[in-house]
């Protein structure tokens, strides 16, 4: 029977592909052979072109899509960062793109205008989220959950001025890790400067400089060098631009913007120089001044156990405290880290690229407890990867690289010398497919058989089974290397175990 | 001199462990022990939580978390999703959350409502993304692409009016399989019904059904029954909800919301009661009214063609033609599906779920054409995998079995039964983690060893690896099996080898 079906099956094909224009004109020719044209249906079901010609086909700013050869890239960035967090025990987690608005509230500082809200349709006011961490502290809050080692890969959203060359993008991916729970103190935090060693290190990036400096040593020099309380914060955002402007123009946004008295900025403008490794930790306890201020000690002392772990850990190298280091983040009460690319590009004729910070985290003790009702808090370190900037590196690399990309896995191509094959070639290729082999056809009924072999040698998939009338009436299908162009005939029932074999070789 | 600096790291501990109380009171104190405290630095730091009481802390209405356990049911069904998709030859592609409002506008008929506007913060108006067909679409037209097979794993939002316990949300994850490119008649959507199989069939869910119609049947259908062509697609979408409420008030929607005559209604009742297999098919080209109408003689054709193609593919069993199949949203012009599971619980104590459907998709040969400002086509078919609904189905399962699901992938546990011995375990774990070992220790100086041991058997971790004075002299470290409890002494050089032997026979 389903023989006779497909006989007729193919009269009806050819009747069809008769009958058959580009199906957009078989469409629109439907609608116009009724007598009633309305209007609506017209809009509806096809808006004529003349209409929207004025209509540009892009991506919001600050946007993109990543094409297939761009996803490669993405997915061997986050299986590397992926392997790492599950490397360090920690939990999977996934929380919406959206927040209730007053949960993103009061936790960015001056960033906070850069949050996307969604229009008032009725019902709740809504955010995007600007980053993995407050998701992380609300979940934490709302499941009452007093410790837990979770990543999250996931967008987030932030309304930049983008500056897209700078790997600067309003919609982004961050692969976040994070430590909550009250521990014996540094040891996470080292744990999380190790993850950011390891990625780095795995994705090959070249030599790479950890900052690290601690939120309450910020303070200490903003107090003792005569930085009013209420504007910690304030110069806590202008320093933390000192990787992108000089200190001559931080000088400025701080004196002529934020009212600073020039001298007081002076003084800062000693400190921010200073980095260097476990000395300067030393250097600083002895610092008349700082060493005058609590808060100051106390991040100084974490800081000297930090570089300890760090150097159990073997990565104290890696790490430089650098009091320049600020993070614009409100929610950061002790460590803070980012990690730079060193600038040596992988080959002389690479251009050196402006990429900014590509990891960075810090101690926030305090964020938990803004959300639960008591105020309860939950101590939590973290680090998040910033893929954009990585990946621009790594789309750099593979462009100037004559590596060819495959964007599938295809293993198996199914192929015919005749026509009217289409029939044999279905059935073959659902056998495959059942066995679980990766297999594609062309979706044409009478394909050209260079055309079948140039799409596998285009496409890089390694074998080609290729059925005919002889094989048919042999019970055989013949089995072609790409590459090598070489055949043999197989018995049919062998056919998959022998695939099976010659994959599992490669 | 790392040994030095460890004494003074430790002393330090010590001293800041007095100073240290909870971090959250720590940083109140830290404010308060200035003299001028500012309301400013009181709000940006930490706000009082007398005043945030009233603040429930919850997901927007209609979304939710995946916590530890969840993440590892929809990873699982991901991977089968996902590698069904490369086996069939795809690529990968990703869009922005969120697209440009007018890019999908008139796209969705009657559902646009459902459209998350994001706030006017000057610039562009933009939306976020309600499926990701029309992305692909997008794609398509601005890259002038002629053909691609892609998969797209992504979150959609839909401002739904959310019954979670049917597993119905307003963000939720969809996965695409798309074919564009001018072909052959219906291979391409006969591979997409194949890929449906395999993947229902890969996750075990239960016997299933795809029910499959056409929209020039449909439409062919609605003429010969004399709806107002004006009409056709409000009532697709009355019609498309014949699978959540009864034919009577699917009747007085059309009548009296949509004004159809009454008879005309109920020559559409009759037609919608229809589903059979490719017989169906056959007595459709002979219904007197169906027959004098090209449109459905067209949908007809192509549907005999797809029932040979599923035939060969060893499906059609599977396949149901069902009249009252309409899918709601307006770009479908050609064949169109939907799978749903035929409720037969696992358990026999399982409550049976609503599900609807579970995945669906259909031919849209004319949306391609709507972003292209020559209004070119490229013909598609594809189907969409709804992950919420086989979620809840999965979650639902496990709940009812004992089976405990590890939420982490760790392999060994590093443990000491000595007090002042985290320097050992630190150097210990991080020479596991260099050697890709998936390692944990417990956050603490002093931790009790039958704490350490309780934790690998609560988390499953299969291997400890135990370090102590005794094994530190001898140069050995004790590897401790976690079910079976035995423990062997190691030499310390051979126990990365050791371990990675042990794993791989496990």
């Amino acid at each position: 029977m389903p023989q006779l079906g497909l006989l007729h099956g193919r009269a009806w094909a050819t009747l069809l592909g008769q009958l058959r224009q580009s199906p957009g004109a078989l469409c629109l020719r439907a609608v116009h052979s009724h007598s009633q044209v309305s209007e609506a249906v017209l809009t509806s079901q096809l808006k004529p072109h003349q209409e929207k010609s004025n209509i540009i086909i892009k991506t919001p700013k600050g946007t993109r899509d990543l094409g297939p050869q761009q996803m490669v890239v993405r997915e061997k960035i986050l299986d590397t960062v992926v392997s790492c967090f599950k490397r360090h025990g920690a939990k999977g987690l996934d929380t919406p793109a959206f927040e209730l608005k007053e949960m993103l509230t009061e936790k960015y500082g001056e960033d906070s205008g850069l949050i996307y809200d969604l229009k008032d349709q009725g019902g709740e006011l809504l955010s995007l989220r600007y980053d993995l961490t407050v998701p992380f502290a609300r979940y934490l809050a709302m499941n009452k959950l007093k410790k837990m080692k979770r990543y999250h890969v996931g967008k987030v959203w932030r309304r930049e001025s983008p500056t897209i060359a700078q790997g600067r993008y309003r919609e982004f991916c961050q692969c976040d890790f994070d430590i909550a729970g009250q521990f014996d103190p540094m040891i996470p935090d080292a744990e999380c400067l190790k993850i950011i060693c390891e990625i780095l290190n795995g994705l090959q990036l070249g030599d790479f400089l950890i900052k690290v400096n601690d939120r309450r040593v910020l303070d200490g020099m903003f107090a003792v060098c005569g930085v009013p309380e209420s504007k910690f914060r304030a110069i806590c955002s202008s320093i933390d631009k000192l990787d992108k402007i000089s200190w001559k123009d931080v000088r400025h946004e701080m004196v002529a913007k934020k009212g600073l008295a020039p001298e007081v900025a002076d003084r800062i403008g000693d400190y921010v120089q200073c980095h260097g490794g476990v000395s300067l930790v030393e250097e600083m306890f002895q610092d008349p001044r700082i060493s005058q201020n609590k808060q100051a000690l106390e991040g100084l002392g974490d800081l000297k156990l930090l570089f300890e772990y760090l150097t159990l850990f073997g990565i104290a190298g890696k790490i430089s405290f650098d009091l320049s280091l600020a993070r614009g983040l409100d929610y950061y009460t002790g460590v803070i880290y980012e990690a730079v690319l060193l600038q040596t590009p992988a080959q002389p004729e690479e251009e050196p690229l402006n990429l900014g910070s590509v990891a960075a985290g810090g101690r926030y003790d305090g964020l938990v407890g803004m959300f639960d009702p008591n105020g309860h808090n939950v101590p939590c370190v973290g680090l998040s990867i910033g893929v954009e900037r990585i990946f621009s590196i790594m789309e750099h690399r593979m462009k100037t690289s004559s590596e060819k990309i495959r964007t599938t896995e295809t293993q198996v191509f199914v192929a015919t010398p005749q026509k009217n094959f289409l029939q044999e070639r279905l059935k073959l290729i659902a056998e495959l497919w059942d066995a679980g082999i990766k297999a594609e056809l062309l979706y044409k009924n009478n394909p050209k058989l260079l055309t079948q072999l140039h799409y596998c040698e285009n496409m890089g998939i390694p074998l080609a089974v290729i059925i005919g009338e002889q094989e048919l009436k042999e019970g055989v299908i013949k089995l072609r290397s790409v590459p090598s162009r070489e055949e043999v005939a197989i018995k049919r029932e062998n056919l998959v175990a022998e695939i099976q074999k010659r994959l599992s070789e490669s």
